[in-house]
Parts: structure tokens; C-alpha cells; sequence
């Protein structure tokens, strides 16, 4: 081998930066391969931080997964931590590397460069932010100051406010808890986990409040109070509201570490991430970046942005390594922004579109939500999930779905996820042929009713209003049992006239064909029976209610 | 509404024909549906059953789904039970339908008939089937007399005989051990789970014997043996051994019904179950077939073939009805086979082809196989999935999968085969954006370390040996540590030389690099690194075994 030494730089280890530089060597022996990282550890397991915290991981030493020794033994990799890129040298093909033990730099050349430097925690301008006890979890520091914090509180002062409802906020606010703290948590938007639908969270939310949490959904954050040691005693909100606590977690996103690129004038794309191509390339071809810093084509829209998840930070780092060290990768897949959140019992999973971003994406889509056992529901341990699939009007290309439930959220929204890298339509899930045993599933799984009431939907054989639609003018028809009705009555709905289904063809009398009819019934079964029924008795308009009287109350409460 | 009324009539409330009858109803509320059912019970969860006999499921009631009452109230079906259709006169288009009560006969006219009759259990033709104490699990009869064979046994008599490992098999030795039964398992096939690959059942056969339950894989039965009042004492196997048991489980699989379609002519497919089309049509259009009965369209071999499962039964049985109600329908999709089975704490699934049934078809496919964690291996509860994949030599269209594990089996067939009913590639697996947080799954997934190590294959970046190669010939490196290599040396090869990975590059004059080498390490990632060091210092044939040590301990013993 007299060929020249490729030399390929990675700058960061998370967030992509170390799958792609094991990736390289293995693809290429020969290339010198050069990892420089800022902080200590050149890669740990992020995503496993809060549970560290909360106790749930106890042994700190797992979360550091590829160490700088096995990298440098098994990869032959030229590991540097400490050291922090300062500037990118495009024509001479060189970055400066500070080294941060003495403040010294070094100018580093490279054949290829791949940027993965990841994001950073957003930290508001307001008063207090610098107060101590309050926290952004980002590294293995933070981690170990936060914990720190945790262990030291003493039982008369385990209060914290945890800022912000994404999925590392809920994480905190589960683990805090269970490590006895009385946690309030803040929220900008009116809802936790801002990116799914407002009605799909509410049983997260009401069993957070079943649990002591205090939720301030709705609200602005104005500035952090401090005590005269400067360490911090609550947080104020634009409402005016205080949330006491002398541990603040701030879980309000992060930012892309997109210094180095922007000064390196590389493009950046529209949701402020650095532009890359399907082999991770910037616009420069000998520059990559993967991970966190990057922005991805993401699919149904087609359009780039940043998904910042380990996923696609994984395989964007992959791809990547084996493209600088070869010239060639597969192209990689486009990204559907896939996540899931445990919250104390119940799990919180989406892809592709909520029908929030469906509705600013200006699509024409409908949605249909069912409320179904994870198994058969003969068998023991059956818990509902709550399943929304949202999908194009035109053709039923699936746009995106959303699901809660205590068990088997992972496999519906991994099931749907794969289906949609496809271009599936609602048509494709209702013939998935998904294993079935008691345990595991129903042979009409949650995946098939959503599909089928989509697919009659289109077909004209049941028209769906959403859950939170105005009842208004509507012969609202209730089919439930008088027992069912009375242990939860349809909300948001002045009149509802009580038919139950079996009754139906029976008392067709007591209601009027020429007038529109919504029915109704739990989660929206028998609400189809008995729409079929009046559809063809000569009802002109016959509308089902979406998820019943369950979804109604989540979204009207 | 003046138009004739459609007469339905449907032959099997079991195994789809109480989907066909309920959606028919629901597309088309003025036609007459008549349900003949031979039993007692035109509806129950008979993938339950098994539960109900262990006592998981201690109300029987809740296996009785939908019953005649449910269906004639809400749905307006004419139900008549211990019906029996005993002929089709396709001329007249009328069937002859037996009263079971008093045993009179009527003739019953229809525009479109459906056939569900399902499959009755296989006995085979010896000495003893009709001894006491021998049943086999079909309906809730069987049921009940099971259960109260079991509930009755004394504890000095609780010996158990289970003829056949596949699901209901499984199921019951599962169960008859939990209700303080000392069982024996006797199964032609060298291995429990026949449809899967033999090396990929080794976890669940050790578990089982483990459990004090007796296997006898490999030989035949002769006779049932039984005492002079005509009460089964065991089983003699072809092998001269005998299995002592008073309780005698027959799970040797399934005859379709045919008897009717016969004799009405009606085309009879390869696999001996009535032939039908996408819209589950027979050779006669007004005659549908559905359920265990019927043959589907199967990919990926794209032949027509009976597949026994209560998913395909209940989807082809929804479009027939709907198809015979209105005339149209959607096509049906292609089925897998996808299937899954709990044995203990084990959870067995499988979809598409296995090795063999590729191999038997004429294929040319590779396979990889995967040992890895269901979720995030540094948090609390992880757990190893066995996952493989079969996939086309030309081009990597993924031809079946296979796992076993504890954990999160379901998730990864459903989401495999999901991506076959759009013929994914390998490459298309490996891009798959699936959700992942660490109580949930890795960033990496199984299915993501079974894709890019088949994808490696397919590009020439990581030949593989199956676990059960013969490695006579090859110079084998065991890059494990020598601790590791104590703990479990590798099966089936007499002189492996141990280099550890991380040795590797300072010790390559140890091996001879014209002659070919396999590297093998615990599960086969280490082996990854290893041949990819080998193969560019000029080693010129380097594979590496499939699943390392481990999964050649299951292959070679």
C-alpha cells in the first residue's frame, strides 16, 4: 500500500462524530484519521444522561461507551480531546486546533474535514440565567453537576423547575421526581411536547398533575429569582406566576454549533443548520457535517432541516466516514424525524407530521385517531394506545402519526415509520401483515383500525370529524349505553341525543334525514356501526366523531 | 331502498367469517346475512385458548368475543349455530344445510356464499388417538375439556405429552407447566418451531429443557398406549422411547375444511386449500373462500398458499365481505407469514422465508444474523435480541426474517416485514429513521446492525460464513480476549489461533495471507473490525463468521 496517507479530521465526537471516524477506518486502514473533541470525553451516551441523574442508570461509567483508549486501540484513531477548533482554512486546507489545557494552537491540514460539533443548550437573555443551581444537560459536566446538585439537596429543599416540555424536560421532570423533588414545569407553548397535537398529550399531562407535578403550560418564562448568595429561588413567568425552586433545569432546545461553518462560509440552510447533501458533503466537497450541526432531508415535505436525535446523527456520521475515507457511500435515506419519550408510565412517540405541521405546510391531509389495545384485550395487561395517523385528502399518502399509550407506542410508530420511508398510503397499513399472539398484538391491530376508518373514510363509506370540531347546528347522536353516557357525558356538546347503536334502526323516527348527523360513541366503533346504518336509511349527512367521546374529552375538555 | 335484497350467506363464523358477515353488514345494511355455524360458538378468541387451559385467562367469558346475541342486535345477522352446511349446488345456487339439533335439512338459497369453515386439527392414523385423555385445541369445547382434564388431574398424576412444537404446541407445554404439569415434547422435525431455522430455536429448546420440560426432537410417533379402561398411559416415538403421560395434547397442525369446496368443484390450490383471488373469489365468482381454508397470494415467492393465521384470516375475510356486499373491494395484500409465539420467557417470530424454505424454493439468498440489545445496553433491562435476515444474493431484497429474545422480538419483525410489502432492500433497512430513546431502543438498532452488516456483504466490505460453516481449511482467528475464549471457546473447529482485535495490527506475521482466513469473535462486531484490518494488509480471502462464537455454539454444539 505506497498510496498517500488519506488525512480525515473529525471535529467532535458526539452527535455522529465518532461513528464517523470508526466508520473511516474501517472502510480505509491506511488513512490517518484524526478526532479532536472539546471536552473531556470524546463519546458518551447523551440520551442516557437524565437517567444517571434520577438513579435509574446508577453506574455513571456506562454512559461513557466508546472511550478514547478503545478508540485509539481498536481504530487506530488519533484521539485529541481539549481540543478546540478555532478556525477552518478552506483554500489551505487546514483548521486551528487549540489545544485548551495551555491555550496553545496548532495549525492542522486535512484532505477531508467532517464537522460534527453538535448543538448547544439555548439559553434565554434574561435576568438570572447565571444563578446558581440552575442547569442545561448537555455533557458529561453538566450531568455530574447536576447530580451533584440532586444527592446535595436536603429533604426540607427538594424543589426544581424544570423549563421547557421537549423530551429531555420531560425526562428531568420524571427523574426529579423520583428522586423526591416537588417539580413544576414550565412551558412557552399550551401543551407538553410541543411537536405532537394538543390532544394527544393530555393524558401525559393529567397523569404528570395525578403525580404532584405542577404544570404551567401557556407561559413565558421573564427572568430567574436569586438569594443574596446568588443562587437561584424560583423562576418568574409572564403570567406573573413564580415557580419556587432552588434547581432550574433549563430544557428549552438547543442551538447548532454552526460558528466554525458560518465563518468558514459554508452554507447554511433554512432552519439555521449547516446544508448538506446525501452523503453528508457541505458546500464545500471536502467538508462534511453530520449530526446535530447538520440539516437533513427530511420526508414527507421533502425539504432540508435540522433533526436533532441521535438516529439520524448516527447514520449521517456513517455515511459520512465511509464517504471521506472511500469516495463513496450509500446515499443516505431521508429522515421522518422518528422520537420517542418515556414519562413515567406512558410512552410518547411520533413521525413525520403532526397535523399541526401538516396545517402550516399549507397540505391538504384528514387525521383519524383510534383508541385501541396494545394486545388482545382477552389477555392480561391489555392497556390502550392512542393512535393518530395523519394523512394526505388526496390519495392517503401517511404524512405523519402520533401515539401514546403505556406499551407497544415504540412498535406502532416504528411499524408506521418504515411504511412511510415507502410512501405508504393508508391503503398499504390496512394490508401490513404485523405478527399476532395474545401477547404481542391483536389480529386487528391498533395500525389496522386506524388504516381501515382512513380508508372508508376516503372511500365515502364514513366521513370523520376531528375530535375537537363545532358541534353546532349538528344532531349530535350519542350510541352509547345510558350507563356509559353517564360515567362520562360527550363534552362540548349542549344536546347530544341518546341512541344507543343496537336501538338505532329502530328509532330512526326520533331523528331528522335531512339534517346533518354527527354520531358518537367511546373511541368512534360503534359510531361507525351507526353511521352505516343511517347513511343508508336516507340520511343525507352523517359524520363519525373521531375517537368518540374519549378524544372529544381530551380535546374539548 | 327498492331494490332486491342481496342474500349473504356465510359458512364458518371462526378464521374470518365473522369479519365477512360484520363488514358486509356495514357496507350494505338492506341485504339478508345468514351466519351458519356448526358449534355451539359462532365467535371466540381461539388464539387465547391455550390461556384459558393455564389459567392466565381465568374468565373463560372473555373469549367469547362476538356473540350470536352481539351479532344479531347490532348487526342484524341471521346467526344460526349447530348448522351444518353438508352441500353447494352451484347450479341452483342454494346449500343444504343441516339442523345438528334433530338432524333435519333445509335448502337455503344465496346470491353470494362465503366459505370459513377453517381447519380441523390433524390426527394421525395409529393405535390410541381415541384413548382417554388425548385431545386436540380447535373450539371451546376442546377447550373446556382440556381444562377440566387438567383442573382434575391429581398431583400424583400430572404428566403431560405434547405431539408437535409449532405455536399451539409451544403454547400448550407452556402452560401445562404452569399448572404444575411435568411435560414431554415430541416433534418429528430435529427441532422445536420447524417453519424457523434450526440454529435460531437453540435459546428456546435449552430454556424449555431448563424448565424440567423433556424434548424428544427427531423421531416420530408410533401409538398412544392406554390402560384397560381405555385412559392414555403415553406415547411410544418411533425411536423405541416412551413418553409417559395420562394427558396427551395432539399440536401437529391443521386440515383445511375442503371437504365442501370439493365436492362443489371448486378449484383446489397447490398447498391443498381452496384458491381464491385478491378479492378472496373462488373459481366461482359468486363463492368466496377466507381463513384457514383458503389459499392467499404470498410474496416473497408470489405463489399462492394456505397460511393458518388469524391476521390474514380476519383481513380476508373483511374484504370478501365487503367484495360480496357491494361488489368491489380493495385487493388483498400479499401475506408473509408473519407469526410470533411466546414460550416462557421467550418470544419466537418470524416472517417471510426462513434459510430453509429459501433454500427448498431455490433461492440464492445470504443471511446475516445479529446478537444485540432490544434497547440501549446501558440501561437497566437489556436484554439480547437473536435477529436474522435473509436477503436475495442479487440486488438484497429482503427475503424473511427471524428473532427470539425476551424483549422486543414483535417490534423488529413487524417493522421488517412492514418494509417487505414494499420489497426493501437490505440498503432500505439500514436507512430506516426508527424512534429511539434508551428505554426503547439504540440509535443503532438490531435491525440497523443486521442491515449494514448485510449491506458490508452485498459491497464487498465484510464477506460472512454462517454460524454452521465448515471451517476445515481455513486459518481461524478468534479475536476475542483469552478471558472471553475460556469463558466459551468456539464450537467446531479444532485449532483456532487468538488474537485479540486490539492486537490485530501489531501481529499480522502470525498468519499466513495467501491462504484464507475466518475471523470469529462473540457476536461477530469485533470480527467486523478484524477482517477489515486483514483484508487491507493484503490477506486475500478474509470472511467473517456470522454471529461469532455465539451463534456457532447454537449452530455446531
Amino acid at each position: 500500500m505506497n498510496e498517500q496517507k488519506l488525512k480525515i479530521v473529525i471535529v467532535g465526537g458526539v452527535a455522529g462524530g465518532a461513528s464517523a471516524a470508526t466508520r473511516a477506518r474501517r472502510c480505509n486502514e491506511h488513512a490517518e484519521i484524526i478526532l479532536l473533541e472539546k471536552d473531556e470525553f470524546v463519546s458518551f451516551a447523551n440520551c442516557g444522561m437524565p437517567y444517571h441523574i434520577g438513579g435509574e442508570i446508577p453506574d455513571r461509567g456506562k454512559l461513557l461507551v466508546a472511550t478514547k483508549e478503545l478508540l485509539e486501540r481498536r481504530f487506530r484513531l488519533d484521539v485529541r480531546t481539549r481540543s478546540e477548533v478555532i478556525r477552518i482554512d478552506r483554500t489551505a486546507k487546514q483548521i486551528v486546533v487549540k489545544r485548551l489545557a495551555d491555550g496553545s494552537e496548532y495549525a492542522q491540514p486535512y484532505d477531508k474535514l467532517i464537522l460534527s460539533p453538535g448543538a448547544a443548550p439555548f439559553v434565554p437573555s434574561m435576568d438570572g440565567t447565571n444563578a446558581g443551581g440552575v442547569y442545561s444537560l448537555r455533557n458529561i459536566a453538566d450531568m455530574d453537576r447536576i447530580r451533584a446538585a440532586v444527592d446535595q439537596a436536603p429533604t426540607s429543599d427538594r424543589k426544581a423547575v424544570v423549563i421547557g416540555a421537549g423530551f429531555i424536560g420531560l425526562e428531568m421532570v420524571e427523574q426529579l421526581v423520583a428522586r423526591g423533588f416537588s417539580v413544576a414545569l414550565a412551558e412557552l407553548q399550551p401543551q407538553v411536547l410541543p411537536p405532537m397535537d394538543p390532544e394527544m398529550v393530555v393524558p401525559l399531562q393529567d397523569d404528570m398533575k395525578n403525580r404532584g407535578v405542577t404544570l404551567e403550560l401557556g407561559s413565558g418564562i421573564q427572568s430567574i429569582t436569586k438569594d443574596a448568595a446568588g443562587h437561584a429561588t424560583g423562576v418568574v413567568l409572564t403570567n406573573g406566576n413564580v415557580l419556587a425552586g432552588s434547581l432550574i433545569i433549563l430544557g428549552m432546545g438547543v442551538r447548532p454549533n454552526t460558528q466554525l461553518a458560518v465563518a468558514a462560509g459554508l452554507e447554511i440552510g433554512r432552519t439555521g443548520g449547516i446544508t448538506t447533501n446525501a452523503y453528508g458533503q457541505t458546500s464545500d466537497a471536502d467538508i462534511y457535517a453530520v449530526g446535530d450541526v447538520a440539516e437533513y432531508l427530511t420526508e414527507p415535505l421533502g425539504q432540508s432541516m435540522r433533526v436533532p436525535l441521535a438516529g439520524p446523527a448516527n447514520r449521517s456520521g456513517r455515511l459520512a466516514g465511509e464517504h471521506a475515507a472511500t469516495g463513496k457511500s450509500a446515499a443516505a435515506a431521508a429522515v421522518l424525524g422518528t422520537a420517542i419519550v418515556r414519562v413515567f408510565d406512558f410512552a410518547a412517540g411520533m413521525t413525520g407530521l403532526s397535523a399541526k405541521a401538516a396545517t402550516r405546510a399549507g397540505i391538504k391531509f384528514h387525521c383519524v385517531t383510534v383508541v385501541a389495545n396494545q394486545h388482545a384485550g382477552y389477555f392480561p395487561g391489555a392497556t390502550p394506545i392512542t393512535l393518530k395517523l395523519i394523512y394526505a385528502a388526496d390519495g392517503g399518502r401517511v404524512l405523519g402519526a402520533q401515539a401514546i399509550g403505556r406499551d407497544g407506542v415504540d412498535k406502532r410508530i416504528d411499524v408506521i415509520a418504515t411504511a412511510m420511508a415507502f410512501r405508504a398510503t393508508v391503503r398499504d397499513l390496512a394490508g401490513l401483515d404485523l405478527a399476532y399472539a395474545p401477547p404481542y398484538g391483536s389480529a386487528k391491530d391498533p395500525i389496522h383500525q386506524a388504516a381501515f376508518t382512513a380508508c372508508n373514510q376516503l372511500d365515502g363509506l364514513g366521513d370523520l370529524l376531528d375530535p375537537d370540531a363545532d358541534l353546532t347546528g349538528y344532531q349530535v347522536v350519542d350510541v352509547r349505553t345510558a350507563a356509559e353516557i353517564a360515567k362520562a357525558p360527550l363534552t362540548g356538546c349542549a344536546t347530544p341525543i341518546s341512541i344507543p347503536v343496537d336501538e338505532l334502526r329502530d328509532r330512526l323516527g326520533e331523528l331528522d334525514p335531512s339534517l346533518p348527523v354527527v354520531v358518537s360513541c367511546g373511541v368512534g366503533l360503534r359510531g361507525h356501526v351507526a353511521q352505516r346504518i343511517l347513511k343508508q336509511h336516507g340520511f343525507a349527512a352523517v359524520a363519525n366523531l373521531s375517537g368518540g367521546a374519549t378524544l372529544r374529552r381530551r380535546a374539548v375538555p
